[in-house]
């Protein structure tokens, strides 16, 4: 199934002579709740599993593949790992092949024999959220969106902001009245429109009034409990394992800042299937990072669509909601969920600062975690362990 | 040569287990008077060429290769295009292998067949100055230096602040006094220590004294008048022309926003050895983009060496010198200098943002340059153009 569009921006890997074309996967065959398994064709459902929904714990749902490739080599045009994801040709800013870097010095300080760190900073607009905002806004041209629109006051706005305006979109924004100076004036750079809120649930009620009353493509979660982000773009965070894989970093442990957990399942679900495919020999455990305590309340058996109040400075994870995607992600993969408070990802940031690398402040909270996880007898000696530095830190108070 | 050391963070391309390995290219035997062509052996020569200085033409110095690769294939381990560069592995925070992007509405806009941009602000301190750090601070460190101290105030502050964190090396950076508030506090965050100065000529004085008397390792120059930063950061500019040619991006025109040119003669003598091996079939023609009239003056007649007074908010390329490594780079590619002001800056930094891009403003005066050269024939409409992005926008006022 392709689109042909105009986009501003084209990545070279295309031909140029191509025209903006959209590509679907053609494995790509419909879709699969996370929790209870049901199957839906191929559609978009911003607020995930229905069937779920109506038992009162709102669950993702992902993408199915008839099949996957059987060896991880890059494609020669397109998205380097389209064959793995949604769609194979669209919207591209660059994103990806981020490197993965070797922390020696942190890691005789952490006592363990080896960490490495994907630096998922040196995406075109500094975070992560490329990945999904590529996927997800080829996604909105797929199915002729005339509008994206998602709520977010920090890297995922700036992400979608770039995407849209390379797509040739309006992108509308619903944020926090108080979002930080530099991500409003990276917002104005790019052409999005700002939309203020005082409270969080506001900001999703405008989210879902825009996707029902207007037909907008929503590039985050909108339901309360919440769910994860819409499918197509989560689904562009399994180029983050695939990456790690194909340059030989296959660790024992991945520690990764967490807010709802769309980067952790889509790490989760390529781990998986490269495992399935004979690919890596065994499952690395998951961590997830946050500022207080939500998943680890649910590890310990709260319910996972309650609210769990806290504040932190670590804006990126911030929010009160744990999501069964970041539930499962953990649990599938023998890891769990640390808490890691704003003091000592300060620490981290400055520990990550004294080898070069300058990261948002939840990306210095991974190495609390890792120390954490080694006091605790977690992460041993002799393990290999890879932290997910999901920001640059220049938009950092 | 290879020499150990304890780095900080290592590229995952060179095995962990390496422990910080320095290795010079084989192949390099020894620095040539661009100008004059006087060869030197293996040497740090911060002033250029003593024989050019003697006659008050103060040039630089390039790295003499016994031979280079036949062919464009990224090295398998170190540096992707180490076997082109001085050094084939050392500090690495995963600089290069950035986008080429193909911008087909702006093309259309301009006239042109096709445009491309090289988004250099992709790399990890969000310049191309990352570029020049990786191989400077690796040579800091074959020689045994001590410290690294540099005058900057912007993005080659910032980059050679990560380098030298990486490489576990003291790092001073003379600055002017108003430096902007976000490049001090990326500094401050990396661990460099400032020393602000009112004068552009007293840092350069501050420099002097560092390396003469204590034998500090300078990255930018010192001189008056003027040359090119040391040769072996500015040979790391050549990665950026093998990265285009070995993806099929083979452009008629390049346009670089231009101070000293160290990136434009990097570029120029990378496709001149490009041309010399067969690997392209023509030299493109370099364009120098400056604030005001600098070059274009020297152009018309006067002499390289006097002062060019001018004000600009382009601080990236502000200065009021003109060295000869970009006199000759785009003379003997057949290209020239275009002068762009800061209103058209602002139009273009607005133009690539409509695309999904932020970049510096000195990076948006690539689109009025553009538009100036098909204006006056320049550039024909048959034409393939490649903008050099240089840095990100975030950091700009």
């Amino acid at each position: 199934m392709n689109f042909d569009h105009s986009f501003g921006v084209e990545s070279w890997r295309t031909p140029p002579s191509s025209g903006g074309r959209v590509g679907q996967n053609e494995r790509l065959f419909g879709l699969r709740c996370i929790v209870c398994g049901a199957q839906y064709p191929m559609q978009d459902m911003p607020a995930g599993c229905p069937a779920c929904a109506a038992r009162g714990t709102p669950s993702s749902v992902e993408a199915v593949y008839s099949a996957l490739p059987h060896r991880l080599a890059a494609s020669s045009s397109g998205y380097r790992w389209g064959e793995w994801l949604p769609y194979t040709h669209g919207v591209s800013l660059g994103e990806g092949n981020t490197p993965c870097l070797g922390l020696p010095r942190l890691a005789q300080r952490l006592g363990i024999r080896q960490l490495s760190a994907k630096h998922e900073g040196l995406n075109p607009t500094g975070s992560h959220k490329d990945r999904m905002s590529a996927q997800a806004v080829t996604r909105a041209l797929a199915v002729d969106a005339h509008k994206v629109v998602l709520a977010s006051s920090g890297n995922a706005a700036v992400s979608a902001a770039a995407y849209s305006a390379a797509a040739g979109l309006p992108c509308e924004v619903a944020t926090y009245r108080d979002m930080p100076a530099p991500f409003a004036r990276a917002l104005d750079r790019l052409g999005a429109r700002r939309v203020a809120f005082d409270h969080g649930l506001d900001r999703w009620a405008h989210v879902r009034r825009q996707v029902e009353e207007e037909g907008a493509f929503a590039l985050t979660n909108f339901s309360v409990p919440a769910v994860g982000s819409p499918v197509f773009g989560v689904e562009g965070y399994r180029a983050v394992a695939l990456e790690c894989v194909a340059e030989g970093c296959v660790p024992d442990h991945v520690i990764v800042p967490t807010a709802r957990g769309d980067l952790l399942w889509g790490m989760y679900s390529a781990l998986r299937d490269l495992l399935a495919a004979g690919l890596i020999e065994r499952m690395p455990r998951l961590w997830a990072v946050e500022p207080f305590a939500r998943l680890s309340q649910v590890l310990a058996g709260a319910p996972a669509q309650a609210d769990f109040g806290g504040s932190t400075a670590q804006i990126s994870i911030a929010g009160s909601t744990v999501t069964l995607q970041q539930q499962i992600a953990v649990q599938r993969s023998g890891g769990g969920a640390v808490v890691v408070g704003d003091a000592d990802a300060a620490r981290g940031v400055a520990e990550l600062g004294a080898q070069g690398l300058w990261v948002e402040l939840c990306a210095g909270a991974c190495v609390g975690a890792a120390a954490q996880l080694c006091q605790h007898g977690h992460i041993a000696p002799q393990d290999h362990v890879l932290l997910l530095l999901t920001a640059k830190g220049d938009r950092d108070a």
